[in-house]
C-alpha cells in the first residue's frame, strides 16, 4: 500500500506552483511555474535515488534500477503542465503517484526484476503549443523533434526558445529512453465512474482526436451604415460554424464531441462588422468511422456556410490522432490489480487524450482512472478525493510490480 | 469655390499619421498618432489666423472672428480619430474641409457677420472608449465631464490619463464654447449616393443607436471528455445570440441593423469548452418604435437562449442615442447650397452616428454627405474622389456663409 497522506501532501505542495485565486492551477507548459514544478520534481526524484535525465523536448525521466538492467524499464507517470485555468489533479496525480510508488518500494526495500522509470512528459495539455501530448507524439515518431522545436505559441515563442528559457532542453535524443511498457494513472475527467460509484476505471480505449486551425475572412465595414444584406460578417459565419459543429457531434449521440475552444477577432471594434476571425476546432470519437464522418460533415457544412455568406474560410487539419486500443495484456494487468486490491471497477474509454495513447503505438500501454468530482476537468474547480487518489496509486503500483516482477 | 487640390493635399498629408500597410489609418483617439494629427491641426489653424483652444475632454476649437462678436459662432468640423482599421476620410474630410473653408475665406478676404469656429471633437469613433461621439455627448449634457474622464479602455487606461499623456486636457470647461448652429461634412459610409449617382446627400435624419455590454458565464470543461448534453458552452451561447441579433435586424428589413463587433473568450484553450465570454452589441434604427422593438426582441431572445443552455447572460445597455431629426431650416440651407452650386443631390438618413447628431439636441444642426466607394467605411479600403470631396466642401462653405452672413 502506498502512503496516502504523503501522496496527497505532494499534490497539494505542487499546487502552489501557479496557484490561482479560485483554487485551480495555471501552469502553462515551459513557463516559469512549469520550471518551478520541474525543479521540485527533479529534486524529489534524486532524493528518492532515481537517476534523472531530460530529453531534447524537456521530458523528464527518473530511472530506478532493476535486477536485470538489460531489460528496458516499465514506464509510469504523466505530466505536470496544466490548462490556463486548470485543476490540481489533471496529470499531476499520475506523475506524483509514480513518485509515490518509488518511495513506497524504497521504504519497503523492494527491488524489481525489470527497472522502472517515472516520467513527466512535456506539453501534454496542448494549450500553449499544438498538438497536445506533443513530446510523447515526437517520442513515438508522429513528428520529428525539429518540427516540434519550431512550433510557436500565440506570442510567437518557439518550443526551442521556451525550453532554453527555463533550462530544460536536455541532451538525450527524443526516443532514446526505451520502455518495456507504460502505465498512466489519471483522473477520469468525465462523469461515468462517479455516476456508477466505481473507484477504478480500467481504461481499454481512448477517443481519437481531430484538431483544426480555421480562419474566416469576411469584410470589415460600418456597423451602422452597412445594410444587413450587404454584410460579409466573419463572426456571424463563425456562429453558424460553431452551431453546425455542435449539431454534427450531437447527431452521433454519445459517440462524438466537438468544440470550438478559441476564436479571436482581428482588430475588434464595437461599431465594425468583424472582418477576420481565427478559430480552432477539436472533435473526437472512439470510432474511426465516426471520426471520418465528423471531418466530412464539418467540411461540407463550412463550405455551404462560406458560399452562402460570401466569405472565405480556410480550414486546416493540424493534428489527427486515431482512436486508441490499449494493450489487452496490460489492460488485464490493471484489472487484476484492481480486483486483487478489492476496488470496485469497470472498463472505460478515455474521453481525453493522454501520453499513454501515443506510447501505446510503439509499446504495450494501459491506464488507470479514478473518479473526479462531477466529472469536471480543465476547470479550476477540478476535484478528487484522497481515498480515490490513493486507490489509483495502489492499482498503479501493483500493475507495475506485476509487469516488472519482484 | 474652395481649393480642391489643397483640400486633397491635407487629407493625404494627415493620412500619414497612423498609416497602415493596406492604405488605411489606425489613429485611435488620444493615442500617439492622434497627438501627431492634433499638433498638425493646431499649427495649421493658428497659421490660418484662428484662435485655438482645447476643452477639458480634448476637443479642439479654432475661432475665426466675425463682425458681430456678440453672436455665438457657426460651428463646422468633425473628428480626426479613426477606427483600428479605419480609412483616410471618415471624420478627416469634415475637419479638413472646415480648415479649407477658413483658408478660402482668408484668401478671398471674406469677412462674415457671425464668427465661425472649426472643431475637432474627441473620440467620435468610440472604439477605444465608449460611447462613440463621447465629447459632443458630454458637450450637450448627456454625460458629465467627470463621468467621461473616468471611462476606461481595454487596457484600463482612463480618458483623463490618455488626455494627460498626450497633453490635450484643455482648460476650457466642456460646453463653454457656444454655437449658433453646426454643420458637418462627412462621407456617407453607405451605398446610396453612389448607387443613385448623386454628388451630395442632404442629411435630414440619423439612426438611433443602442450599445450593450454583454457577458456570458457558462462552465469551462474538457473538450474531449464532457458529453455534449452536459455542456454549458459560452461560445455556442454567443453564437445563438449573434444569429438572433442578425435575424431580428433582418426582420425589420432596411429599417434596422444589428452587429456583434467584439467577443473575447476568457482564458481560451483549444481543448477547453469556453466558460466565459465578454461581447458587445450595436443596433440601430432611424425609427424610435423599431429601436424599442429591437431592444425587447433581443432581450427576449437572450433570455430564452440563456435559460435553455443553463448559462448566465449579463446584458447591459450602456448607451442609447435616440434617432436624430436635423433642424429643418439648416437642412434647407444645405439643400439650397447644393442647388445653387448645381450638384445632384437627395435627402438622406445617416446610418452612422455623428457629433452633429448630438449637437442637434441643443442647437440647430445639419450635415452634408458625399459618396464613398462601394459604400465602404470602417475599413482600410475606404475611398472617395477628389471631386466629390471638393463638392462637399463647397456645399459646406456656402451653407456656412448663408448662416453666418457675409
Ligand atoms: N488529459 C488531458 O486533459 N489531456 C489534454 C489533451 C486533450 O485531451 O485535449
Ligand atoms: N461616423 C462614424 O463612423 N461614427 C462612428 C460612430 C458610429 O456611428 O458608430
Amino acid at each position: 500500500q502506498i502512503d496516502s497522506a504523503r501522496l496527497w501532501g505532494t499534490i497539494h505542495e505542487t499546487a502552489k506552483f501557479g496557484a490561482t485565486p479560485k483554487g485551480g492551477v495555471r501552469r502553462l507548459t515551459l513557463g516559469p511555474e512549469d520550471k518551478q514544478v520541474r525543479d521540485w520534481f527533479r529534486e524529489r526524484c534524486e532524493a528518492a535515488g532515481l537517476e534523472v535525465h531530460v530529453d531534447a523536448l524537456g521530458s523528464m525521466f527518473g530511472l530506478r534500477k532493476g535486477r536485470d538492467m538489460s531489460k528496458a524499464p516499465i514506464g509510469l507517470g504523466s505530466h505536470l503542465d496544466t490548462q490556463p485555468t486548470g485543476g490540481k489533479y489533471d496529470g499531476v496525480l499520475g506523475t506524483l503517484a509514480a513518485l509515490e510508488v518509488v518511495r513506497t518500494l524504497n521504504d519497503a526495500g523492494i527491488e524489481t526484476e525489470t527497472p522502472i522509470c517515472i516520467c513527466n512528459w512535456t506539453n501534454e495539455e496542448g494549450s500553449r503549443f499544438a498538438p497536445a501530448m506533443m513530446a510523447s507524439a515526437a517520442y513515438v515518431g508522429d513528428f520529428t523533434t525539429d518540427d516540434i522545436l519550431s512550433r510557436k505559441d500565440a506570442e510567437g515563442v518557439t518550443v526551442a526558445e521556451a525550453l532554453d528559457s527555463i533550462g530544460y532542453r536536455g541532451d538525450a535524443p527524443v526516443g532514446r529512453q526505451k520502455f518495456s511498457g507504460f502505465v498512466e494513472l489519471h483522473i477520469e475527467q468525465g462523469p461515468i465512474l462517479e455516476a456508477e460509484n466505481k473507484t477504478i476505471g480500467v481504461v481499454d480505449s481512448g477517443q481519437g482526436v481531430l484538431w483544426y486551425d480555421g480562419k474566416i475572412t469576411g469584410f470589415e465595414s460600418h456597423a451602422g451604415s452597412t445594410p444587413m444584406p450587404l454584410r460579409r460578417d466573419a463572426l456571424a459565419t463563425l456562429s453558424e460554424i460553431v452551431l453546425a459543429m455542435e449539431a454534427i457531434a450531437r447527431k452521433h449521440g454519445p459517440k462524438a464531441v466537438g468544440t470550438v475552444g478559441e476564436a479571436v477577432i482581428a482588430n475588434p471594434s464595437r461599431n465594425v462588422i468583424p472582418g477576420e476571425i481565427a478559430f480552432t476546432v477539436d472533435c473526437r470519437s472512439a470510432d474511426a468511422a465516426i471520426m471520418d464522418a465528423l471531418d466530412r460533415d464539418l467540411r461540407a457544412a463550412i463550405a455551404e456556410i462560406a458560399a452562402r455568406r460570401k466569405v472565405d474560410v480556410q480550414f486546416d487539419l493540424i493534428w489527427r490522432k486515431p482512436p486508441t486500443h490499449f494493450d489487452p495484456k496490460l489492460v488485464d494487468a490493471v484489472e487484476n490489480a484492481a480486483k486483487m486490491l478489492g476496488y470496485s471497477h469497470r472498463r472505460i474509454t478515455s474521453g481525453a487524450g493522454h501520453d499513454a495513447c501515443n506510447l501505446n503505438t510503439v509499446m504495450p500501454a494501459a491506464m488507470v482512472f479514478v473518479p473526479c468530482k462531477d466529472g469536471i476537468s480543465h476547470n479550476e474547480l477540478e476535484d478528487a478525493t484522497q481515498a480515490d487518489c490513493a486507490a489509483g496509486a495502489n492499482v498503479l503500483m501493483h500493475t507495475v510490480l506485476a509487469l516488472a516482477g519482484v
